[in-house]
């Protein structure tokens, strides 16, 4: 069986993955191939490890049976069809997206950007900057979606002692599950942590920042299309909100002519919340670990319906 | 009875202590008094607030009864003799600086100085930064000191999953007792947190760098005092090291020529730990506290004995 190896991997990554694969199967680099070879051999795939422009799908392979994403999220693959098996990533992104709200959840409060740049005129300014720092210890904090990235979120907020709630429309986990509900208790909620997959479009809206508590902090890491930014631009221009922290944006990279690249409350830490030092290889031990289950008929905790969306 | 009130309170600030102060007493507020006449109210101070010079007592208040410091610490007061009850200000500044340490831990590891200084010049790099990151659960923490920063510390982290380890002298609470057995577990441990006070001068030596596992963080939000700056510069700049988080140095301001403001692998909080910008309500509100105690001779739990220093 041939295995369509879509993700961009070092040279040590790739033999760490010949070395580990069952004997059974073999491996095309996509980056390995000349130009002009990519997309014929993408259509013989019987295995894709990673996420191949939509469009190459108006061509699907045939022969494929099983397609490991490389990300959580498959919007863009919502109207692909293909007779195979796919999984996504599951929680590995989790971890590392809830640390990068946290980080600049707390980085806000902290005043650490302020202190970055200090430190790059090298100007000691401490005792100006004391007065302007706050605590998250103790804040009343909304997690929108009670997913991975979620949960992982509350468990780091909860350490700091703060009151967290988790939303979600069906699961049983959630503490909340209505729109109406959130947008009640937004009033009293000093920071909204937006997790949510890009099916909610445009959920926090206008009317939803505009019932969040005068001063309160907005931080998302879930799809960039879930916020109306310019709702959002509005209401941190207007003084409503304290500041944002946002890993997503609705065009990412970010457009230069956005408001947001020079607001001093906004820190934008640019779709870096999934990523850390080992991605490659992990990525690489979760296909191995899902392709063994494949090829041994067991069930594959992270497998999916593209239609579905996520 | 007469309050001398050192600290520099906003009016707003001076008012609500006048509302509250329990009726015998009058204050007398340092920065409202013509500068010839500020030594001699304090000479007849009968209550003090705030941390006067330490020069000052050479002619110390002979009717002084109760003084309130505005610190946890107070090493430079050890050689002063006053026939008072002397308190500090207890956990007061605990949760600030145990925020601000995780804040630049997890800024460490998940790149925020980076992506500020990107923000700044609107460069979207994070795909660039991705590879760099690190994440901050299941890592192997040392916590040196095992007061009130140091248990905040261990709380916050624990909710990140880290594996956390205090270290005291004497204190049962905490799991490490000697410096041998710091020094055996610093090989295995990926992060180092300074939370100790003055007495405990250059605790983190030469010795103590070099047996901290390679390329692990130091952090440092304890007395400037008790880190070897020079010996932790030498690890740093010899890759010893993979950053450092310091809230405090030998000197404050940081002198100009430090190398310590240039390196892109440290993080200068500038003594913001214990800050947040109600410290002046909060400092008023743990003076009236302890005031009222003191009047109904009461114990205060936050009465302290100068010469022992912290």
């Amino acid at each position: 069986m041939n295995v369509f190896v879509y993700t961009a991997l070092s040279e040590a990554n790739q033999n760490q993955l010949k070395q580990q694969l069952p004997t059974e199967l073999e491996l095309v680099f996509r980056t390995e191939l000349p130009k002009d070879e990519v997309q014929e051999k993408f259509k013989e795939a019987e295995v894709i490890m990673g996420n191949p422009p939509v469009d190459w799908f108006n061509a699907a392979p045939p022969t494929l049976k099983f397609w490991q994403l490389d990300s959580a999220g498959f919007d863009q693959y919502k109207e692909v069809k293909v007779a195979a098996l796919v999984a996504n990533m599951g929680d590995f992104f989790a971890r590392p997206c809830a640390e990068t709200m946290v980080a600049g959840i707390l980085a806000f409060y902290r005043g650490i950007p302020e202190l970055v740049k200090c430190q790059e005129q090298k100007k000691w300014r401490g005792n100006q900057i004391r007065p302007k720092l706050d605590l998250l210890g103790n804040k009343k904090v909304v997690v929108l979606g009670a997913g991975t990235i979620g949960m992982a979120c509350k468990q780091m907020l909860t350490g700091f002692g703060c009151d967290v709630k988790t939303t979600a429309r069906s699961n049983p986990k959630a503490d909340i599950h209505s729109f109406e509900d959130i947008l009640k208790i937004l009033p009293d909620t000093d920071v909204v942590v937006n997790t949510l997959p890009g099916a909610a479009d445009k959920y926090v809206s206008g009317e939803f920042l505009q019932a969040m508590k005068p001063g309160s902090l907005y931080a998302s890491v879930g799809r960039g299309s879930t916020t109306d930014e310019q709702a959002l631009i509005n209401a941190l221009q207007a003084g409503k909100l304290a500041g944002a922290v946002l890993d997503v944006t609705e065009q990412e990279p970010l457009l230069e002519s956005s408001p947001l690249w020079q607001m001093e409350n906004v820190l934008l830490t640019q779709h870096t919340g999934g990523g850390y030092f080992a991605e490659e290889e992990g990525k690489i031990a979760h296909f191995l670990k899902n392709i063994n289950l494949f090829l041994n008929q067991e069930a594959i905790p992270d497998q999916v319906n593209l239609s579905q969306g996520y």
